[in-house]
């Protein structure tokens, strides 16, 4: 078994609407950050697990966001592995 | 004026307690993800700024960390940008 990081991008789909990105948004044109357009916040989750190979952490870390880290019916994800 | 997507993860530094990191990696390994050895939440903030070039995105994004959506004494950041 190795030891796999895996990082996962979560964030909202597009047309969701984003009100803590909208929030942040205000705060910081109000800042003074004219030149902002838009800002959408996500979640950037690290996990570490032991697998076989590179595709089982892969396929492990897929569960864990099908089955509890992402809800896909507003959310979607990205996943990069380092080994 | 172009304008430029910037990706920014923000997370707690090392030895910063997560406790919201905690919480879910009792949760799935009591879903039994036995092989999952630690889990830290962090943030996924996306900007969408009109800037004259990727240095002046860069510049401004990594101002915006500093005066409003980091925590320095407790998080770090890494900052990418595409156009």
């Amino acid at each position: 078994m190795d030891s796999f990081h895996v990082k996962i991008l979560v964030y909202l789909k597009d047309g969701v609407l984003d009100t803590q990105g909208k929030a942040v948004a205000k705060s910081l044109i109000d800042s003074g950050y004219s030149d902002l357009v838009n800002v959408r916040v996500g979640k950037y989750i690290q996990l570490w697990v032991n697998a076989a190979s590179r595709e089982d952490a892969l396929s492990e870390a897929e569960k864990m966001c099908d089955d509890l880290l992402v809800n896909q019916l507003i959310e979607q994800y990205e996943i990069e592995i380092e080994s």
